[in-house]
């Protein structure tokens, strides 16, 4: 039988974990950890996510700032506003919610947070560090993905890890921490994405399967061994009629067919998907504390 | 029959390549590229390493200093030094050589040259941006051995790479640098170390094998299969009755029984090590015309 990875349940408990260190550090007469958000225009899906930020912030007793700019701000505009974030000592952390609106370049961007603020470890400094294995910001999807394998204990030594997907927010990195020395970590990766050619031999191999493609059911029982543990990091919007908003979130795994071969899988959705709020508050009190610069 | 990759012969056809780019550059009125060598102490491979930089520098056009501290400067002196050397507009690039002795922190000098200058690749900023695919930097040993590849037009794309051991210098750059869109790379790439289980059933599955353990003839043919390309990155001294200083340069591959199942293969000495200097020389070639940033 499959143990079924609870991400809903260890992502509350993480969330307790904060607020009880939240507490001590603000009993020790401190400030809380304080988060600021910039949302930039009015996509639905961003405004969501930074209101699920904001309200996850006032969960674990963290300050929050909520910046919001209309679609047309320039980019100077909000390169102004950043460095001044940047400057704030008032302020442990910040995030640009992303996308952005297309006259304004995301990479620019990313690169003039000051990478001690940059909690969402997109700036190319934490990548770096993260690669090199020194201490650094871990964007949240792969450090969500982490925290998950630790908290069930899933043995990554020497184990055959098969990442789907090659992007710069979740293949690329969780296959950098899963090769590095310790645990978790210490797996022999593979990367594979749309021009491998025998992807099902090679996840048959697999102990540990990240499936980060985006592409809705795509892993199917006849690729996973007997006894892997399968992580599904998608998440589709695909229509529905069994929902009031038309539509529900798909994962990149055939769940129902996959889950009776696994010893370990990620529901979609309550897997990944709400670690991912946790890695950013766990980055921001770690900015509070200063323990990574 | 395997057709050997002569890096020598690439390594001489690009300096005369960048020597011709060079004397363009100086007829065009602007000064050669200059290149800055930082050495501590007196470790025989270190001096031996930066003579043949700095001769390498001669025979392509470019200037070159060469500056010598005693093993007992402090870190403080070797970071004024470089601040200096950041701040020179007469400077395209430079390098610290490693290794340095431990009273200095080599990851703390590592990160005070500015990447602008980072010719050899080694700052968070560049092996992040490489990691993304931003232009970068790359490192000397995998921008060498991108560069065989490419000379030998070596087909990368949906192959599976098998790169053994996962240093910050060669192991993990060059699993990134195959991953990534684009030829050489959109490969299959997967990394294995000590950690690894079942090394040998994965190499036989590769198409590409990147050896960079430091095993000497740990890559045996028993381990690769008939038409593969071999990359050997090893180059450990082992003592040797026939030459006359007492030791010879061993790869971390079999040659004389792993090359006839090869397509491709490189010797060593005469693959990849004469492309690591190269690599230098291209880095320092792009400061100066400052492709990069």
């Amino acid at each position: 039988m499959y143990q079924l990875i609870d991400g809903k349940a260890i992502s509350e408990q993480v969330k307790l974990e904060i607020a009880e260190e939240v507490k001590l550090m603000v009993d020790a007469g401190k400030r809380p950890p304080h988060l600021a958000v910039i949302i930039v225009g009015h996509d639905g899906g961003s405004e969501t996510y930074v209101a699920h930020k904001v309200k996850s912030c006032e969960q674990v007793g963290f300050k929050s700032t909520k910046i919001a700019f209309e679609a047309n701000v320039t980019e100077a505009e909000l390169l102004s506003k950043i460095n001044e974030l940047n400057r704030d000592n008032e302020l442990d952390g910040f995030i640009v919610q992303l996308p952005l609106p297309k006259h304004i370049s995301e990479q620019k961007v990313i690169e003039s947070i000051d990478y001690h603020k940059d909690v969402d470890g997109f700036h190319p400094v934490n990548v770096g560090r993260m690669s090199i294995g020194l201490p650094c910001y871990v964007s949240a999807t792969p450090y969500g993905i982490l925290e998950l394998i630790k908290r069930y204990n899933i043995p990554t030594s020497g184990k055959n890890c098969v990442v789907i997907g090659r992007s710069n927010i979740v293949g690329k990195p969780i296959a950098s921490l899963m090769m590095q020395k310790g645990y978790p970590g210490d797996a022999t990766v593979t990367v594979c994405h749309s021009r491998t050619k025998n992807l099902k031999e090679i996840c048959l191999q697999a102990d540990i399967i990240i499936a980060a493609l985006g592409q809705p059911g795509f892993l199917s029982a006849d690729m996973v061994k007997e006894g892997a543990s399968v992580i599904d990091v998608g998440t589709t919007r695909v229509p529905s009629e069994k929902t009031k908003s038309g539509f529900r979130l798909s994962g990149d795994v055939k769940f129902d067919e996959v889950a009776p071969k696994c010893s370990f899988i990620t529901p979609v959705p309550g897997g990944v998907g709400p670690m991912t709020i946790v890695s950013l508050l766990k980055n921001t009190l770690l900015a509070a504390k200063k323990e990574i610069y």
